[in-house]
């Protein structure tokens, strides 16, 4: 089992035991807080709370219950942005992950709420998880206006404008915002708490920069790669409504080729760190290569 | 001139300028910045900035433009509720403060955006300025949902719920949730910041949870009390559209009664404290008592 596996499976239970059990016990109403619960316990990858960890990993940082507030608070704030991505107004979808998404099974205004809950929740988290307010400026500009709400909004305000349509500029950087930066951030988060030289935290968040774009990529080809039920939502969507990203700019095979370069980019900065289980992460994107 | 005019007549206009100097400047893209700056800029009073620099003026603590972001970002952080509060799937207001509401004047994703945008940077600006997890830890808590949200939910939750029309302990607990909290956490996150003693800390949370109480009975019955040209926005709809607050369960007359015994209560707690200018704040009930 690579180091990466053994990681992945050691953590990803922890994590997912400690948003059940605190969701639980620190939310006093039952229904708003089996409403959240709903969301977060739907079965993600734990991706950006893994990478929060395994970058501790890479700087020899253990990992006790008070890192694992930090990153489950990530996954708090990640879960807030699909809820409101996917509300009628928004992308208006009615399945993620396998499941009914939030506003279906519960009413809009509960989604709306159940979100402007879980962004609060999320900061809260890391704030007393870390006692340190940059990482609340590193969170909170991830995903404010200059982060993932911006790259959120770009995409809405471009969506069906043919104007943007074979703009690579303004969609790289759409797509930085609405994925890239809170990808980026939970390395930086990492890296700042660990107290990483000046040296690793440059190759800290070039690997992040590069694993964020590339993950993007990896995102919008499952798109279309897989069928609708093995991603658990719809699938062949972003076409059909007219959405902008770089596979309807490139096409499947220079994205493909695009990710095969990143992944090389990324190993690359990993180069001279304790960095294999980090390294292990680019193996997600064997399955659409 | 009152010491509370003569405070809030220095500060209003820092504040002012802060907000639409800084959301210029930080937000990169025009547009959404611009959406952001509608619903800020739409001339609200400032109570919860101001409240924190009062409180920052009853310790003998300085200000400048440092605490003057902190105070901003409070500002933001209540934007974002209106905005969210207004949306069609919420309250669904078309007016407030005598303009189009935020999804009424821009559309509702736009809305959604804009709201989910100034959470973050609110308490952005709130680390920034304070650099203390502490200050972030009072702010989320009083905002997720254990505070601002949870009372938002038990809103939309109890709407036309008769079995909850006259449970005064719940409506109070609602009540609380919805605006007393966000009000507390003004006034606490100044005392943190300002490291006030004990005793003056236990002073100035209870005047902000006597202050807290008394101006949600206050906002109620302008609901009813002022002209819907004067308040701005739709007046007596509360009650038409079945939602419980302490109003329609005591009645005018009770609840002006109520709200000059708080204030009675508000002003024994600054006793001993230099709190001329938060006193102050009192005086805005005037108009409906």
């Amino acid at each position: 089992m690579s180091a990466f596996k053994y990681f992945q499976e050691e953590w990803t239970p922890v994590i997912n035991q400690y948003l059940e059990e605190y969701l639980a016990s620190e939310v006093d109403d039952q229904k708003i807080s089996q409403i959240m619960a709903y969301s977060v316990m739907a079965g993600g990858k734990r991706l950006r709370p893994l990478l929060f960890l395994a970058t501790l990993n890479a700087l020899g940082k253990e990992i006790t219950t008070t890192e694992v507030r930090i990153a489950c608070g990530i996954e708090l704030i990640h879960t807030y942005s699909l809820i409101h991505d996917d509300l009628p107004a928004m992308d208006n979808d009615d399945y993620r992950r396998g499941k009914l998404t939030s506003h279906k099974k519960w009413g809009e205004a509960e989604a709306i709420l159940a979100g402007d809950a879980l962004l609060p929740m999320g900061i809260q988290w890391i704030a007393e998880g870390s006692n340190s307010a940059k990482l609340v400026a590193i969170i909170t500009q991830a995903v404010g206006p200059n982060g993932m709400v911006g790259g959120q909004y770009l995409d809405i305000d471009s969506t069906n404008n043919a104007s943007v349509a074979g703009d690579a500029k303004f969609i790289n950087r759409m797509e930085w915002l609405k994925t890239g930066c809170l990808i980026q951030a939970s390395v930086e988060m990492a890296a700042v708490y660990a107290k990483a030289s000046q040296v690793e935290q440059v190759k800290l968040v070039g690997f992040a920069k590069v694993f964020g774009r590339s993950y993007q990529i990896y995102d919008d080809l499952v798109d279309v790669v897989e069928t609708s039920e093995e991603a658990g939502k719809a699938t062949h969507k972003d076409q059909e409504e007219g959405k902008n990203n770089t596979l309807t700019l490139l096409g499947i095979d220079r994205s493909r080729q695009e990710l095969r370069d990143l992944i090389k980019q990324a190993q690359d900065d990993l180069h001279g760190l304790n960095g294999e289980v980090l390294a292990g992460f680019l193996a997600l994107y064997q399955k659409v290569l």
